[in-house]
């Protein structure tokens, strides 16, 4: 006899990333044409060496770091996101409007736990970050795919016509994954009205703000007095400091909305890592000037994104910004099936926008992610070469 | 218009150890009597100074330490645990037969969702550990209490008749929280064979494994060549080598089930915890002889805790184990009241069985879990001249 497995989970697809590395087994990559991975939206060399001398001293000397923390997060660490951002957006955010997560997938997991169970539905602009996709699926809730076509900014107005008895919320990523594109301000305030109007939460996921390329505030929402009522902020320190090992994300919300969550994060994480914290809070208060040059040079990789898809006229540029471009292929086959004959072929990695899109979307067929904050200049240059040569 | 919020969610009680952490709010404690906070099941002292300097060494020089790593965690720690087990059980088990988490919460969340969804029953004897209770409720699913009676050890024979078509697992935990019991080998063989005869999963939470007072294995279940088709394990690294604050647990199963598993854990965590996980391998290393020693030191705490309840006749120890005494009060009060008054009269903080029974049990309103490995002889010692003295 088989053990029971619960529909939902079966009928959830498995993780991206994690296939796609399975498409490098067997694949031999010569020496002068090594793996370019551009899968993952990870930074893959170590945080700088004054957060690492810092992780080191709390783990020999500070007990606190092994020890139970409070479910909703270390209370320095809440207070210093609420002043930073408070002063960021203009807006005013207390420390007990914030809490601290294992990972920013985990806040938005956490959050819509508490907004949608089965039955329910939730919106997703397309192409979607799969895992939002994964727990809505895994969840039973229903996912409503809001196409937003060219540009890759979702119209509010066309939202409404989606919104049904059964929908709870709406979530936007700024900068986009895996779109890249960055939502006007103006878009984020249409949402908010959209939402508010409806009684529904706007989720905004910023976990890619720190490489915006606008200055100042990307959006006034928390600028406005009744924020509280309607949205839910997400943010990661995986990339603004090089953590993802580590598993820091957070959520700002009403307190009693994190009343809530505080009920799930209990339940699935007790706490998070302590020296997660640790970390970001060393960073939150002493990598600023660090981050600003981690942000020019991804500005500058995506500078040089635009030049090389501009000189390869057969493929389209949907968007391009934070750590990804989001691209139209020129093959006659699906972008699955091309996904994996780049890794043999050009010994280049990357995901295919079926795994963005709604099942069976002709769209996600010709469309591409590309990771590309990882690799330097050199990097991009072979890419774009690589591309240029493939014959398939 | 106030947002949405999951009835499910709301239905679900609030964290236990944060309530109970609030009853010390405005509470004095004169320094001639201390609080003796028995909440919480968790080691107060720092890992032995070799973890430390292991955990210092990785965060300042191992790369690795800092980026993500594979959903279903890092080979060489999966492999280890396989290694282990397979000596200490008996059986054998593959590293892709181990999956590691954010801990051993995370693992029962994991493992579950892949098991019961709204609509479906699970099977918790009782008194039954909160988070698994809280878990079913905010996913809709049923849970079906079974009575344990005196010894607080389930029977398999009983449990039949509360299995129907919707109930999907059964679900152990020895020793047992907050039972402190020790469940017999011929206990759980038993349950294992009636989840097999009604394809349902039998899930055997060993977190406090480490404590047991017996020598050996505490069960066969992994001897049984077909333990894949019906035993899921799940254990913590938290108490072992004192990694709460790290976050590192693991699941032992079918390979099958850690695929489904593994779209749980990629959508919630991405990864667990690099550090967590270095720390974990290298206790697995080095530590045996430590723990061996940690264990020792528990088990006289826990003669303590024997004798202290003999000299008090008017309680009654219902069980004693692991990091726990569940006892029963003989106060003309409900357990949840009696418990803040025993923080503000004798300065100690302990759970009322209200948080580990059902709603409205009559047993429950007698009963408190008392967590007594934090606290050292002198420490016991203070906690039953309290107790003696008491005049409520």
């Amino acid at each position: 006899m088989t053990l029971p497995l619960n529909p939902a989970m079966a009928a959830t697809f498995p993780p991206p990333v994690m296939e796609a590395r399975r498409w490098l087994q067997g694949a031999t990559f010569p020496p002068d044409r090594p793996l370019i991975n551009v899968s993952q939206a990870a930074p893959v060399e170590s945080p700088p060496l004054g957060l690492r001398q810092a992780l080191a001293e709390a783990a020999l000397n500070d007990p606190q770091a092994h020890l139970y923390g409070p479910v909703l997060g270390m209370p320095a660490l809440r207070a210093e996101i609420a002043a930073q951002w408070s002063l960021a957006y203009g807006g005013s955010i207390a420390p007990e409007q914030v809490a601290i997560t294992q990972g920013c997938n985990q806040a938005f997991t956490a959050v819509m736990s508490t907004l949608a169970g089965a039955g329910d539905a939730v919106i997703l602009p397309t192409p979607w970050y799969f895992n939002h996709k994964m727990w809505l699926d895994m969840q039973g809730v229903t996912t409503t795919p809001l196409a937003t076509g060219p540009g890759l900014i979702p119209d509010a107005d066309q939202t409404a016509a989606l919104i049904t008895p059964a929908t709870k919320a709406i979530v936007l990523v700024s900068p986009n994954n895996p779109g890249g594109v960055e939502y006007p301000a103006e878009t984020l305030l249409a949402f908010l009205t959209l939402a508010r109007a409806h009684g529904i939460a706007l989720i905004v996921d910023e976990t890619y703000r720190d490489f915006d390329s606008r200055t100042g505030a990307p959006h006034a929402l928390f600028t406005d007095p009744d924020w509280t009522d309607t949205l839910i902020h997400l943010y990661s320190f995986s990339k603004a400091y090089r953590l993802t090992g580590h598993r820091v994300g957070a959520v700002v919300a009403s307190t009693g909305r994190l009343a809530e969550v505080e009920k799930f994060l209990d339940t699935v994480a007790i706490c998070p890592s302590q020296l997660g914290q640790i970390g970001a809070l060393w960073g939150m208060r002493n990598l600023a000037q660090w981050v600003a040059g981690e942000r020019a040079e991804i500005l500058a990789r995506r500078t040089a994104m635009h030049s090389g898809f501009h000189a390869l006229p057969d493929w389209r540029l949907l968007g391009c910004g934070a750590y990804f471009a989001y691209v139209e292929h020129p093959f006659a086959m699906d972008s699955d099936v091309l996904a994996k004959r780049l890794v043999q072929e050009a010994g280049l990695l990357m995901l295919p926008g079926t795994m963005f899109q709604p099942a069976g979307s002709a769209e996600g067929k010709r469309q591409l992610r590309i990771a590309f904050a990882n690799v330097d200049a050199a990097g991009i240059g072979q890419l774009f070469a690589r591309l240029a040569a493939l014959r398939l």
